[in-house]
């Protein structure tokens, strides 16, 4: 079965099947999905259109491949094809399917469904399935598979050579794992290194102590960044005692980091990095709906704040022309120093460690910036409306916003976080509602104590 | 050497340095740096702390070591280092330097430099740098390595295993690649087959025809996407006439996924993903000024607007007090669409081919949404002022401009691209300029029809 590597193939199968779906002359999906496409092109192509239309491509899938496929596509659209599975059909459809996805997938279902699948399941999957399904989701255990070879430190390389022939090996396949007697993790035999010693070496001679296992508690986040620091393409996951249970392999490793940036990008606007593009329209609406709501009654609460000075705004016009300009260098300002945060937190890079020297670098970013925009936005002010005590105020008020902006978007990550509440979801929302609020406070504020 | 491979464990690191280069007893910093830490965390750690003290910790760092640190820093970083190296300096750092990381490491340096350093490296290495310099930075022929592993078709399991015995073998090594009489890629031997095939059998009988080779050219992007829709852990790269140049490994392909989410992200507010966040305050604060200049600029254009009408805020304030909130709600609508898009752009789920699906979509959870919060809004407006036609007005105005706002998020991403320009870049300034734009527009402009 030809791949196709090349996004630009991969889009002409888009077009096809929209001609297809749209003119009802289905033949050239039957000719693509027949012999053209790897499983993960179907289940990218199944991801790219309506809702509404998945059922008529899922029917096009050889039976054969749809349970890959199915464990290939965003947990959204896997919940909405689980939903209308039988546990029996469940079962049949996902037999080749690995234990680390099939937990995955089994943890979509309805609870009762899922304890069905599993009663179904030949006692060996279901063995393996369980295991996993103790760890969490999002855990190092969650992530790990079972399928791994591990030899003993005191045997030879042939033997560890003879062992090789009869196993069924995983892919990716480049290291092995070295263990004890009770099977506690030693260290990693490179696959490389095996093919290159000889035949009598026993394995302890020439295999290396890292990498270092992952206990299986371990965040995923962890996971990744201990993945990408080190340059890993597998590594070996313990349970407290030491003892190896399992490896986690680089391509979840990928998805892991995919979903964590998707989660930061999309959070930041309010949506959920499962949500699925072409869900239905209700559906859709409703999801938005909260975070428009939120957005909402902020946006009233820095209402309420400027209606407190309408008597102001009444005798100077121009007052109600320029505050949303000194709320929105704060919100820019803020947004700023808050997306430096949350990537540096994600990173690690920003931690308690270095938090004050953070918040020294941030305040003297926004006290430069800051005057910088106050001088220029009260010259603008000077030359449009030619007041320059009107100037001086919103010169003063731009300093203070920007400066309280800053130290909102380096403070306010930490102490989300130290609340549990994630900060990509909830610190823009907060950060506009201060610097709203304060933009209002100080240019108004200081416009009804002197200009009046 | 022990790596740490615990972030707990880092960041007690990090505490130890940071209360050592405070308290000016520098003792722990060089325990530390003589025997605990792998190269990764070095750099992890350079990255940690404001850059003037950078210097201090460089100076700790095993000469040995320097390059492969080096190689692992952020461009931001690595380009300050290389500032002060001479092309000598340079050749003498980096020898023990993978030709990939050595070819982007010259890239950072003025021409100058990297000229004189490539004329100063051993002939081999430079043979080499020189080949990979050939290629684009962003594009696979920049993220590939010479260094792999190809045999012929036509020999025997034996022969290949004789020849890996003397070869040195890259990193990960899970794959080797299979070439014909002309060094053409036909297709691919995984080390696990090697292992369980007969001595005899010919490397043709027994190879894959996949993976399909990366043509040189394909953008890095393009090659995130295929690595990750396939779960590759390495790829082989040919040239125009599809002979095999080189191979792409996943960690590389790691930091090309971080980077260009970090760079989706950074970019809504206006930061580069490779902008040090403890580069000093000067260079910072210049840095976001460009960003807050342009954000004022669009302030103050919906600042004109909003003047044309002060005739009509002079006589009912209310009006200064509602127009941010009818400007931020398109403002948020929009912005949930624009991630949406440029999300699934990213992914290549939204092509041109599924255009016209999105933008139905969108213009219906658009018209559910903008109609729902013109019933709250109008709701409160009604409660608050005690005047319905205030009311009437208000709601027609949000469900103007959450539609404008959909519409403008999801076709302004696909237009920014077609005249190349980075829709994550720009994209969030236009947007909210449109809808702070069209939401004073018609909310002051259908208040002045209807209310005066």
């Amino acid at each position: 079965m030809p791949t196709a590597t090349d996004t630009a193939l991969l889009d002409q199968y888009k077009t096809r099947i929209v001609a297809a779906l749209e003119s009802d002359n289905l033949d050239p999906i039957e000719d693509l999905f027949r012999d053209q496409l790897s499983v993960a092109d179907m289940a990218h192509l199944l991801e790219s259109i309506p809702s509404r239309l998945r059922d008529v491509l899922w029917g096009y899938i050889d039976e054969d491949l749809q349970g890959e496929v199915l464990a290939n596509l965003h947990e959204d659209i896997q919940q909405g094809i689980l939903k209308r599975m039988s546990p029996e059909e469940f079962v049949e459809t996902t037999q080749d399917v690995d234990a680390d996805d099939l937990a995955d997938l089994l943890q979509q279902m309805p609870v009762k469904s899922s304890s069905q699948a599993l009663l179904l399941m030949p006692h060996d999957s279901r063995r393996k399935v369980e295991g996993l399904l103790a760890f969490p989701e999002d855990t190092a255990g969650g992530l790990m598979n079972t399928d791994m070879i591990s030899v003993r430190a005191d045997v030879t390389i042939e033997t560890v050579l003879r062992y090789l022939r009869k196993k069924q090996l995983p892919t990716p396949f480049d290291v092995i794992w070295v263990v004890d007697r009770e099977s506690r993790y030693l260290g990693s035999l490179a696959v490389s290194k095996l093919l290159q010693s000889k035949p009598e070496q026993i394995v302890e001679s020439v295999m290396a102590d890292t990498p270092q296992a992952i206990p299986a508690t371990a965040d995923e986040e962890e996971v990744a960044q201990i993945f990408e620091r080190y340059d890993l393409v597998s590594a070996p996951v313990v349970d407290e005692s030491g003892l190896l249970i399992g490896r986690i392999t680089v391509d979840d490793v990928v998805d892991v980091i995919i979903e964590t940036a998707d989660h930061n990008m999309m959070s930041m606007a309010g949506l959920d990095e499962e949500d699925d593009p072409f869900a239905p329209v209700v559906r859709s609406s409703r999801d938005r709906a909260v975070w428009l709501g939120i957005n909402m009654a902020t946006a009233f609460i820095a209402a309420a704040v400027m209606s407190r000075f309408e008597a102001s705004i009444a005798q100077i016009v121009a007052l109600a022309v320029l505050s949303p300009v000194v709320a929105s260098m704060g919100g820019i300002a803020g947004s700023q120093t808050l997306t430096l945060m949350i990537r540096g937190m994600a990173t690690g890079h920003i931690t308690r460690a270095n938090l004050s020297w953070m918040i020294m670098r941030e305040l003297g970013v926004g006290l430069i910036n800051g005057s910088l925009w106050a001088l220029v936005i009260g010259s603008i002010t000077v030359i449009w409306y030619g007041e320059l005590s009107l100037a001086m105020v919103i010169a003063s008020a731009i300093l203070v916003n920007i400066c309280i902006a800053v130290l909102s978007g380096t403070l306010l990550p930490f102490f989300l976080k130290s609340v549990d509440v994630d900060p990509a979801l909830s610190g823009s929302v907060i950060l506009t509602t201060l610097t709203d609020v304060f933009g209002f406070l100080t240019f108004l504020g200081l416009a009804t104590i002197f200009l009046l």
